[in-house]
């Protein structure tokens, strides 16, 4: 069985904003084991949708549409799916009194188009909205069950949560899934090396901007116990590069919990990451427990001037080396009286660095350090090839990393 | 006429890759002036594939696909738009020479599966790949063109602009478009403001997190004039608020330039954007000629330690005000030894600061800063209510502003 995702909506089609409802649910289904076949984003146009309707709903066994079910005459998701399905609108009794009843709450009265958000194609079933107005739909086409849901997100997500999660988790062969996420090892090597461990399950990758996700997936008889054997042997393989964020979380917020967790801090000095690494920390809600501060130390002289890295050490090791990237560890550690300090340096590109008697640095040669209490630093050189915005971004999550691997896996 | 776009990769339906291609090439055909009617995200399914295609090719006058055509079984885009033409897949002599010599340049011996890249469906024309290897097709289905193009974004766009958007411009009904883009003025104020003033031409807006792009658009008689008449009254109404970034690029990119231009230098000291103003400043290519680094002063007792902020300052106006914000962009300046420093403190939230002696800051207040030589500062506070990772966002973005109109309106 495979799903369909049908987005209503002009302005997802204008190029700038971005639609987040389709992630929303393929993440969903992903989650659920059902496949997503398609994925449509389509404007107000009723003719369109209802052929885009008809189409999804041959090949797929499930449609899930989002958008186009408000009060005014640009939502045309009713219309449509009356349209593809050969059927007229009729009103709902039922769905009518529930949006006059939800109006009366929020204390407004029914404005002129708001009774269209009650019809509904001849044979469809009303879905109750409980965080808003207008009301979803159910209905038969071609052979597949099609959802038409509201376009705003917590109305969407609430309402397939409710309505729709449950009828597909009873139609799924009901696959079991696990995800073990790992950083610093290209999705091809993983693939490689992890291929062999996981004999009846099936395998999916999924990078985000770093970090990689594994999926293990099986169904069908013990596919429990599979699963479960599968991530066993891939944890194993990949040892200390695995750590466990939560649901929705991120390296960053498994680096301020293992802190939080130990009650230790972080300073951090920043070249070719710009102040990345800081801005990712303080994305995390309660950061300020961890995190007192930084530098960003983009000029070579303001890694001296800042963080008291010794022109000795620049002008014998080259302002892109280990050694330079521990003295700024080093140095925000102690001037941030951290137990913990983590420095970045680095060329991001799009040109080399050019450093004085020495060969230019080439873009995406960048160097990490982490300096704990006592004197020890560990550093590391990376190749990271990815042009500019990537090279920072690969290098951030490459450094937080440093701090993850340094105090464990951080389950979430 | 319209153009339908189709991405087509199993990766873009997992949920955790978001596709990029879609919304460049929707951003591209607005630019153009061509309607994209509909966008489709489709796995490696040629079946699948060739009923979408055939359905795209019914309701719109051209179709853009991107992706699927490289060596291996899962590219299947070649098979899918013959299968949808009805016709076989036979191989370019001229593609096929062209696929050699650039494996040749890149020292390469053709692999097993590469010579597929040579076959077309019969009929269809090849279109030259400069950027890459597997080179893209022209074709007609069902009265529609169909532009067949690679996934990988750099080729994608390389080929759009060779050989797609020539021949949309030449189709399209010739409408003329310009864009005028604002900082710190709601979406539906600007409607309000703008919409009496400019009769006769299309209005839509397009946010940015936190930068409005407004783009007024006409077409047919005396459109050129009309829709500069327009952009006139707009600019006059909006005043300062006006900016003029290059395509593809954002308010940073403004900033470095206009700092470039004058020989300025800016350091920067953030509190509630974290590190994300830096972040967003050097992500510019050359950025090292006017930022020379930043502080990062989380924790309160950082302001004073790293930045001179006097104590009683903090005491007698609180951490989140403007006479804090200021003493932290001077101190910058002094010490960063620059012209200019810029400084942020605020709540991000989700909790509010915590202030001794006062009510606690709500979540969203910032206060914002700019020092210059000779000791003129400014400040301001805003109220943000977006949520934390917005508050960051808009709040940096909103600072970076507050350089760009101290030094005029940086046209691209």
């Amino acid at each position: 069985m495979t799903i369909a995702l049908v987005l209503v909506g002009d302005e997802l089609l204008g190029g700038s904003r971005r639609d987040r409802n389709g992630p929303w649910l393929a993440a969903r289904c992903r989650e659920l084991g059902v496949r997503v076949g398609e994925m449509h984003l389509v404007g107000d146009d009723p003719g369109r949708l209802a052929a885009l309707l008809s189409g999804a709903a041959r090949r797929n066994t499930s449609v899930c549409v989002s958008g186009g079910l408000g009060p005014t005459s640009d939502d045309v998701t009713r219309a449509a799916l009356a349209e593809a399905m050969g059927v007229a609108l009729v009103e709902d009794e039922a769905a009518w009194a529930q949006i006059r009843a939800c109006l009366r709450r929020r204390g407004r009265v029914p404005a002129a188009g708001e009774r269209r958000q009650a019809l509904v194609p001849a044979g469809a079933q009303v879905l109750a909205n409980e965080a808003g107005v207008a009301p979803g739909v159910r209905a038969r086409l071609a052979g597949a069950t099609v959802y038409a849901l509201p376009g705003v997100p917590h109305e969407l997500e609430a309402m397939f949560t409710a309505h729709v999660a449950p009828e597909l988790v009873a139609d799924a062969d009901a696959g079991v899934a696990r995800a073990v996420w790992i950083v610093g090892v290209p999705e091809s090597d993983v693939a490689e090396q992890i291929e062999p461990l996981v004999r009846g399950v099936e395998v999916a990758s999924y990078p985000h901007l770093g970090e990689l996700e594994i999926v293990l997936r099986a169904s069908g008889e013990r596919a429990d116990e599979r699963v479960r054997r599968a991530e066993q042997a891939v944890r194993e393989r990949l040892g200390a590069r695995v750590y466990d964020p939560a649901p929705g979380e991120r390296i960053e917020h498994v680096v301020v919990r293992l802190l939080a967790e130990r009650g230790l801090h972080l300073a951090t000095a920043e070249s070719f990451t710009g102040g990345l690494v800081a801005a990712m920390l303080t994305r995390v809600p309660g950061a300020s427990a961890v995190f007192t501060g930084g530098w960003v130390t983009y000029a070579t002289e303001e890694k001296s001037a800042r963080l008291g890295v010794p022109a000795e050490t620049i002008a014998a090791h080259g302002v892109v080396s280990e050694a330079v990237a521990g003295a700024m560890a080093e140095g925000a550690r102690q001037r941030g009286g951290t137990e913990l300090g983590l420095a970045t340096t680095g060329a991001a590109g799009p040109d080399g660095v050019e450093v004085p008697g020495r060969a230019p640095v080439p873009p995406g040669r960048v160097c990490l350090a982490l300096a704990r209490a006592g004197g020890s630093t560990e550093a590391r050189t990376l190749y990271l090839p990815h042009g500019r915005r990537l090279v920072q971004r690969f290098g951030a999550v490459r450094a937080l990393d440093m701090v993850r691997r340094a105090l464990g896996r951080g389950a979430g």
